[in-house]
């Protein structure tokens, strides 16, 4: 079997008696709001019937709440199923990824035999996207997958070197894929998304998620923001016609509408972030600076999740990340109570 | 655009005031058992996380149904996605398809750049399938799409012939792809279903889902039964691991419980089927014999779906069938007002 490399497996028996409280995957501590629960119960009536293959209803609410027209847009069943039906459609022969970031895109590159290349971020500068990447980005290069914020370091590129990558990948021929499936975290949203400039764009494309900001991992929502229609098009025509479901579609048009949930979110996320980073930093350990909803961090201990599992607390080993080690670990930023909880089993644990 | 290929597009605004009535999609005229609405309902607090990539309570469940080891069961986002999946995971460079049959197969043949080789059934014999087909299995042909019962005819093949494919597949080294989607709409499900025979055919696997009998095409689910535990572990590995959501999965779990509801479906098909045979044959128009809840019938009024759509009527308009012409068309079995409001305005049309 493939094993299962993600965060999020709270599937898995466990030998403990303590509550389960999962670290490693990065969900919204607030939950799903009320609205979309209600959406997704209101609609049971339309469950029978195929989903709109177009999704011209999500599409038409995506395109109102980024001023976008929706022929740019493309939906599909969580981010990750357009990663995949994006390289699908393109067959990429050279692409670059960085390291460390999230694994799917070089999983989708092979399924194409696209043997992806990395750009090895730097951990002495805290793993920030830096200036050489400007020359990686060559003529010959097909696609570029930049992480923003970067999984699962949680840290954004620099919006002025952004712009340079964008113009380079303009002259170069380079299609840049820039997953933004973590950007409503942050508070500064608007500086670090390049949405607004996507239109005028034909050498971009933007990757956002629902499963993340409006906890409905489970549910399964993404969606594919295309300089060019075409592409969208292209995108939409790779795979079955009903990757989406009505589930999803109902649930994503209901959560457009609940901004003050996602205001509440970040609030809440930048003061337990920084409730962790403090935390974390008086047990010793090194803490890369975040402006997500996760935090990645270095322990001595490459038995530490391991541990923890053993009190019912999961947090993601990155040990399998390209670019990381054995010792450095990724937790989501939740509640206040839960990341308490957290501290006092690190803590418990160092103590020994 | 790709066109909209298929039925069940119930979302085009459509300039009637008629109440729609969907016969070009092949939905369980039941609807959603009450027991999978609950538990849509239920399970609201699991939507937040991950669902599980393994789907290991599904699979679970999924064997003990069908007496197979969960080992030999992998999980879609609806039949579709596997057939997808499928087709990625094994590359076949030759693939063979019945003519007419559902259109999903050549088009994932085409994404790995098989072209599908057609074998047509012959209309004078109703559309069954015939002996010819195997002499049409032979060394050096990767992938055999065998529908049964097929679709758009709702005709099964032959139990005996099915034996001699299987056994030609099997000798020449071909993977026999069964898609079983309808078969639990047969009163003698048994008799056609190849399932029983599974665990020992390891050129075999079937595809099936819950989206037409348990009324669940919004939700997507289903699944693939394959001789060999590697087959399945491969298409499970390729594409996205959280394919199946958590809704989808508590719904599968739920549905494998309503085998009332799939008897008394079965009962209302066989009635409703007769009702519809008959008032079309009344009206002129020739109707190929069917076992599953759909009907193929033709007609000589080669516009027929587009005059019906005015009266608010949805009908599978099948000229863009391999193997089928203008004036051939598929409708579903509905309940019986619905049925009898077909024929009805079929009457006014014909008497025109």
């Amino acid at each position: 079997m493939r094993p299962l490399i993600h965060g999020g497996d709270i599937y898995t028996p466990r030998d403990t008696e303590e509550p389960l409280c999962d670290f490693s995957a990065n969900i919204n501590p607030l939950g799903m709001p009320p609205e979309v629960q209600r959406a997704i119960v209101e609609h049971i009536p339309d469950y029978a019937a195929y989903p709109d293959p177009l999704c011209r209803d999500l599409r038409g609410a995506l395109a109102d709440h980024h001023q976008l027209d929706a022929a740019n847009i493309v939906c599909g069943n969580g981010a990750a199923d357009l990663i995949f039906r994006l390289v699908l459609a393109r067959r990429p022969r050279r692409a670059l990824v960085l390291a460390p970031t999230f694994a799917e895109y070089a999983q989708a590159l092979a399924l194409v035999g696209c043997s992806a290349e990395h750009y090895p971020l730097k951990r002495s500068r805290d793993f920030a996207l830096d200036e050489g990447i400007l020359a990686a980005i060559e003529p010959g290069l097909d696609m570029l997958f930049l992480c923003n914020p970067n999984n699962p370091t949680g840290m954004p590129a620099d919006p002025a070197l952004l712009q340079q990558v964008l113009q380079r990948c303009r002259r170069c021929g380079v299609l840049l894929v820039v997953d933004e499936c973590f950007v409503d975290f942050m508070a500064e949203e608007t500086r670090y998304s390049l949405c607004p400039q996507l239109q005028n764009q034909p050498q971009l494309c933007i990757l956002r998620a629902f499963t993340k900001m409006y906890a409905m991992a489970g549910v399964r929502l993404g969606y594919l923001l295309c300089g060019r229609p075409a592409l969208a098009e292209q995108v939409r025509a790779t795979g079955q016609p009903w990757s989406v479901s009505t589930v999803a579609a109902v649930s994503g048009i209901a959560a457009l509408k609940c901004q003050q949930h996602r205001r509440q979110t970040v609030l809440l996320v930048e003061k337990n972030r920084r409730l962790l980073t403090e935390g974390l930093r008086r047990l010793g350990f090194t803490v890369y600076p975040s402006m997500a909803n996760y935090l990645l961090f270095s322990a001595g201990d490459t038995q530490l999740a391991f541990k923890l599992a053993q009190r019912g607390i999961l947090i993601r080993d990155c040990r399998n990340y390209e670019g990381l080690q054995p010792g450095d670990y990724r937790v989501a930023v939740r509640g206040e109570s839960d990341c308490r909880r957290l501290l006092a089993a690190l803590h418990q644990e160092v103590k020994r």
